[in-house]
């Protein structure tokens, strides 16, 4: 039983671990890349393991590890409204760009954190974000989803989708940044029924759900042909994706703003961003369907 | 004599024309390219002429004037620190992105703004972010701005270069934007000797200096040969081009905060922008040159 043991050094092993299966788990799946790992070091205290891959299928992509500690910058205690003290904030992150536009962007974060005055949270979320929107791949990737929060909790799934429908929501453009998933903070222990316990157990979860979740959408999608035009919509979507991630995504922001290990926040940029005026898909068009369904409320499952 | 004939609506006429004369210097340098309009209405008050040009030598470049108007935006007017009312303004924003990468991105923004209770103000400014930097054109383009400074007052230059120093900086990457210019903003005739007349005919100098530096940049490099490294190099530049304007570029976050129209906006956005994951250029390469000079407080003239 783990009730007794859980501690934050345990969780760091338990992500770091995590990291290697996921990090093995897409190499085998890509056939060629490996990841190249950078060790890092925080002036203030802890550091990270960042793992980016080139590869035959995955263009670029990162899995990293963190594990910072040290005293809570007042800016961030501010934003989180709490006192200020000692922090420790570790989890994993993952943002991955197919090669193939029928392949999906994908992005997961699980972390955890705590504060020397006894306040803590698990946080994390996995969400998916087509070039193109099949129907079939978004009911699987929320039906997966769906499994590991009804496992822990029936309210888990529509609360957390929910969040994640705002969340990843690209205001300036009234679009979400692809078919959602799911979005959670600040679980801890102080409603009734949950524990640090369940609370890890269903974090360690979400955190593993994601290797089987890719690699199936990978190995569905990854050899399907494609011609330039696929490509350009590509490049036009990962654009908005950069506009998400430098405008609006509070992680990002926090980083930039508190001088984080940049090349380790920023490995979520694409490998290749347009930005065409005025874009407008062609009626009926393949894209044209995709822009249509980038909207909240959609019950994929 | 403007003096009595200063109007917000006669200012908005000057800088309509200001936008014709540079569409059509641009349009005669690129030799090929046309300004497509777009013509835009804002739902509250006022709108716009946004001019985008595809060319031979700017591969993606915006010429832009607005005049909007109606009740200031609470979020603005806080930003600003100034009392709600009624506001009008009104401008011309310039971004040109060029093939070759031995030629400059350049960004221009002239603009004046009043407020129904009688404040009023000057903005804007030219900053020049070459792919590579070469001295000689950093301090062609420097002193052609010292000039029409010089002209109105002769502390304008010293000031106002440093203030796109410290404004077309990014922050998170340590390093300026490029080479710098001039930025200014709140020019009123609450300092002693200055007036509406002598602030108006300043901006409009500015307005004018643009089309002449950016012409003789343009002529000079154009031709130059560049190979697939350099179209690199260019790619990565411009990703940090989308890093400021999206992180930290206030004219571009108050527009996305506050519904603008979109595509005017991101207007600046280069066609095509790469991230690759710790790129370090080469020891004493012309990009590790370059990289050296991105810095704050460069005497260029």
């Amino acid at each position: 039983m783990m009730s007794k043991t859980i501690t934050k050094e345990g969780i760091s092993e338990w992500f770091m671990g995590l990291q290697d299966r996921i990090c093995a788990g897409l190499e085998a799946e890509d056939g060629e890349g490996k990841f190249r790992e950078d060790l890092w070091q925080r002036a203030e205290g802890g550091g990270g393991r960042t793992r980016i891959i080139q590869g035959r299928h995955i263009e670029k992509g990162g899995v990293n590890f963190s594990a910072v500690h040290g005293p809570m910058p007042e800016k961030i205690a501010k934003a989180l409204n709490i006192s200020e003290g000692n922090f420790y904030a570790t989890g994993v992150s993952i943002v991955l760009h197919p090669i193939n536009p029928h392949v999906p962007i994908i992005h997961m974060n699980v972390r955890y954190f705590e504060m020397t005055n006894g306040l803590w949270w698990f946080g994390g979320g996995i969400d998916l974000t087509p070039h193109y929107i099949v129907r079939e791949d978004a009911r699987f990737f929320h039906q997966q989803l769906k499994n590991t929060c009804d496992k822990h909790d029936a309210l888990y799934y529509p609360k957390f989708k929910q969040w994640a429908d705002d969340y990843f929501y690209i205001k300036h453009r009234k679009e979400t940044r692809g078919v959602g998933g799911i979005f959670f903070d600040r679980l801890n222990d102080k409603t009734e029924g949950f524990t640090k316990e369940n609370r890890l157990a269903f974090t360690q979860d979400v955190g593993e759900t994601f290797l089987p979740t890719y690699t199936h959408l990978l190995q569905k999608n990854k050899d399907k042909s494609y011609a330039d035009k696929d490509l350009a919509w590509q490049r036009v979507r990962r654009g908005r994706y950069v506009e998400f991630n430098l405008v609006w995504d509070k992680g990002t922001r926090f980083g930039l703003d508190t001088d984080g290990r940049i090349e380790s926040i920023l490995m979520s940029m694409p490998p290749q961003a347009n930005w065409i005026y005025n874009h407008q898909p062609e009626a009926d068009s393949p894209e044209a369907m995709t822009q249509k369904l980038l909207k909240k409320g959609i019950d994929w499952v």
